[in-house]
């Protein structure tokens, strides 16, 4: 099929022309007459690669100089474990806001070393599923530090503000980096598996404020331990070259695009696009809150769930793949990720236009 | 340049037929247009990808129903630490068998969570390096495994025996993996960095005997925990795909010239052309002892090595790349794993005598 159109949650679509250029130099790279993949990571030609890309998601994302980022192995799932054995220090306690089902697998990690100060952040406004605004949630004296998810790939939530605390606050961005402007400088640790907005799976990112280097527990594997990281250029271990160079790429793309501000403002017109055609419509709907609705997934039922097959079947034939839903909630999910253009998202609501015409 | 041979110590060579193909269906991937690194782990697509790259493994190993096959994120590092992290259970003490840097490095992060039994097997025969025979290791009594790395990529040397024990043996085979027959009844846990003989850099092969997978840690990453892994089929979290479809190619390929058996006696041959040559000139030397050569990395000095560079830049030259010996001891090296076929040594053989000729 030739002009597909890939709503996958992750691992996710990535921009065409990235893919097209990794193609043409996928045998012979920088007429090396061999491929990224196949050179040492400590050759002077990939240090290139590694530090560009480095300083491009710093130009991207504004990076403070106080900032390390580090290119980890282990995605979002590694981070679970790996940000209480980095973080914690003395502290025996640490805070984790519970949006939903990736705050609470970040939450059965945390659980293996240290008390977990929960708070059920989950609610309904209207009936609606929601988040409960930053500015109440309640954090321990003595946590460690803050945790929390900003977008629920599976919900199809996504929370817009910030906690007011005085302790680092850490964010499993793996599904929505790149994809609006933040405010690093408000972070202590960022982190972002690569397999939805950044390049393809089997990388971490991870930006850590530099005073937080010195907590590591004496268990943390070293592959994991973040001033082992920072001090060896995330280079303790042998990186995954090909997919720290393909963000790279990605990344170079983006600036192309305008960067994130200019992401930002596309990203808000295709989610506007998906979620006024749902909401105009009886044939389909949304259940979350207009203010916590997810830019990046966009979860939707049909009213005739005895359609789903149907209505996945002729998207296909329309090259709209992957819009199954997640078992857990079932139905559809749209994931708009960076890398789906806006014509993307009017040929899904100009399908699901006609499949309603013909099956309302 | 069009017909390059890669030395390359790691991330090394991949076999050309493999990158072609990989090239070949890059952006539009079994008809599906998009990549293969663009789909969901758990499409069915992805699925059959996973499934065969195991049973092909199992094919060329000869992988006993009791073992489980993992593929993992993180490298040998990551498993320098999971390895004690898994099977100490309620032992405090593991034997590591020292024969070079890579069993070093995992003796430094075992120390971490036990006890290290170290065997020093360093040792020199006719002035020459060499290990001590694997039947005169000594094994503490209350240790939960043996620990050794077959083969040294820094050290040019390789272990072709092994230690008479009931502990479980445990082999970090990273360089050494698929370029010769074994029996794998005989160990507790293989494991493998796929970047030398296997794939791409970013995943790590597991080989685990099903009876040693109930004695892991309470403060194991669950990534990184061998039960997990092998009750969700090593998708606990999103493993990195397109390593592991490049991996399925290369074990297609390896079938396809005649599997491990094949692939050992070409081997056996390339490490034959190349030792043969340096042993028959006074201008060209190796330092190991022929016991203890390895046949995936050939260290070699030259007499004068004020030459080096001349050496190396005239190599290039010839498409001859990546023969700078490691830092730590200088000189060349020439890693000749599976992808690296007959004629490349051959060319290698060839400028190494005419630059002798040349230069002697």
């Amino acid at each position: 099929m030739d002009n597909v159109f890939n709503f996958s949650a992750g691992p996710a679509a990535l921009p065409k022309t990235v893919m097209e250029q990794a193609q043409s130099e996928l045998v012979n790279w920088n007429s090396l007459g061999t491929s990224v993949m196949e050179i040492s990571h400590r050759s002077k030609e990939f240090i290139q690669v590694a530090e560009e890309a480095e300083q491009d998601l710093r130009d991207l994302l504004n990076i403070p100089n106080n900032y390390k980022v580090l290119f980890c192995q282990g995605g979002a799932r590694a981070q679970f474990a790996a940000v209480p054995l980095n973080l914690l220090g003395e502290t025996t306690k640490a805070t984790y806001i519970d949006a939903g089902f990736w705050a609470e697998s970040a939450i059965d990690e945390a659980q293996k070393y240290c008390e977990v100060d929960s708070y059920d952040a989950k609610t309904k406004i209207d009936g609606k599923v929601a988040v409960v605004a930053a500015s109440d949630w309640t954090v321990a004296d003595d946590s460690a530090y803050v945790h929390f998810c900003p977008n629920e790939t599976i919900d199809g939530v996504e929370i817009y503000d910030l906690p007011q605390t005085d302790k680092p606050i850490v964010a499993d961005m793996s599904s929505n980096i790149l994809s609006q402007r933040i405010d690093v400088s408000k972070y202590g640790v960022i982190y972002a598996g690569a397999q939805k907005n950044i390049g393809p799976s089997g990388l971490c990112i991870v930006i850590v404020r530099d005073d937080l280097l010195d907590l590591a527990s004496q268990v943390v594997p070293s592959f994991l331990n973040y001033k082992v990281l920072a001090e060896k250029d995330s280079m303790f271990n042998t990186p995954p070259t090909f997919a720290w160079y393909l963000s790279g790429l990605v990344f170079k793309w983006l600036k192309a695009q305008g960067g994130v501000e200019a992401m930002e403002q596309i990203n808000r017109e295709k989610a506007a696009l998906l979620y006024n055609f749902i909401d105009s419509s009886e044939f389909y709907r949304n259940s979350v809150h207009p203010a916590n609705r997810s830019r990046m997934n966009v979860p939707f039922q049909l009213a005739k769930p005895e359609l789903d097959e149907a209505f996945l079947a002729q998207a296909k034939v329309r090259g709209l793949v992957a819009l199954k839903g997640h078992r857990a909630v079932g139905g559809m999910r749209a994931s708009i990720y960076n890398a789906m253009p806006l014509e993307g998202v009017q040929a899904l609501v100009d399908f699901m236009r006609e499949f309603e015409a013909a099956n309302a």
